[in-house]
């Protein structure tokens, strides 16, 4: 019989299941595909210095005032008084180059400050537009890792969890790491059923019909194509930087 | 463009999420399909007179030491001092015909309870033994309907949510429901992708990997077989009754 792998790789579904999963994990992968984590990932291929996640639309205002660039969303729509919500095309500004960056969004970067109270872990962030060379640079890491959709309102949804899927499929396919849980059993099932066709797998999705509803299907179509935008996004403190140099 | 259907049917995977669910629903269905909302299916096929479900393993032995039939189950095992666990096989003997059963399992009737909980809303017993008579009795009720897996241990598992997407194919069909929430649409893509050897498709899943090593394939086989019991079981105050007469 083979010998079992050493390190796991799960999935937990939304972050209000965080508390069942957070313990047994020493690195987390944020995931917020539609479109905070897409976001992130076209700002750094694009060049921004550093990017800094928080929960609320006060928190975000205090660092507008102090002059910072500060995109803000709140149902899947840009909060007035913003610089830019989260569409990924805003962050490909050439103007961001070099910058730090502000984002308050709906679920995504509260995932990230979630996941930020794990003790020792460390977080980075994912997306079908960093898949091959996040997944890549995962299995190089002998740890044990977690995929953190960030879902919507606390509720499971299907592109976090299909993205979460592929990354978990990939990381088996290593044969260095195994799956325990059902949820990441699921994520890899879902993922399979609709890797051919995502954007078309995800047309009775909730999220997909919200978005279509403020004509964000060009951001739809952005968010899901993979490996445009190849670079790891690594939380160092309260900031997310690039992870070069590896 | 067709008349959106007045009701909805959701699904929720497991008894920790129900707070986001709660107060939307008339009507809950509870699913255990290993094992025990399968058992309480077969138990009521067999003719017993009623069920109490208790959460905790003190109130069960309350009851034993009244006299009372009692089973009791905790990480897949019959809890020593009580008369069965909750394999559906212990439930067909002919003695309990006519009999009021007590059950305390771990994962089930913690979320029949907790269903219960939830105010003006009706709670029946579902599983793949009731499985067509039961969506056939939903789709006449002019209700909003939420399937509530049990999960493991507040975790999502896979034979629940594959159970639940059966029943939210069969109303889907129907024409007079619609699903909303991405955790339904989840649930029906598993159960299409499983439908046809359920069996096999559960053989990755934690809980039959956790009751194959206790021997209990045969128990997995009898619950995954559909529509051996066409029972509505329903709960009535404290106790689990048989619906008749509709």
């Amino acid at each position: 019989m083979p010998k079992k792998p050493k390190h796991k790789i799960e999935v937990c579904f939304s972050p209000h299941d965080f508390d069942l999963f957070k313990t047994e994990f020493e690195l987390i992968v944020v995931i917020d595909a539609l479109r905070a984590t897409s976001a992130i990932c076209a700002a750094f291929q694009n060049g921004i210095k550093s990017l800094i996640p928080v929960s609320t639309i006060e928190e975000a205002m205090v660092y507008k005032e102090k002059g910072y660039l500060v995109g803000a969303e709140r149902n899947g729509q840009l909060v007035e008084g913003f610089d830019f919500g989260n569409s990924p095309y805003s962050y490909l500004n050439p103007k961001l180059k070099g910058e730090t960056v502000v984002l308050s969004t709906t679920n995504g970067t509260k995932s990230i400050n979630i996941a930020k109270q794990s003790e020792n872990a460390t977080v980075v962030i994912g997306s079908f537009l960093n898949l091959d060379h996040l997944s890549t640079w995962l299995s190089k890491q002998d740890k044990n890792i977690l995929c953190l959709c960030s879902g919507w309102k606390d509720k499971f949804n299907l592109e976090d969890t299909i993205c979460a899927g592929a990354i978990t499929t990939q990381l088996l396919e290593t044969g260095k790491f195994y799956s325990d849980e059902d949820s990441s059993v699921a994520a890899k099932y879902l993922f399979l059923s609709a890797k051919d066709n995502i954007f078309g797998y995800l047309k009775s999705s909730s999220h997909r019909r919200r978005l279509k509803k403020l004509n964000l299907n060009n951001d739809i179509k952005y968010c899901l194509n993979p490996n445009t935008a190849p670079v790891i996004p690594i939380l160092k403190g309260d900031e997310i930087v690039e992870l070069k140099d590896f």
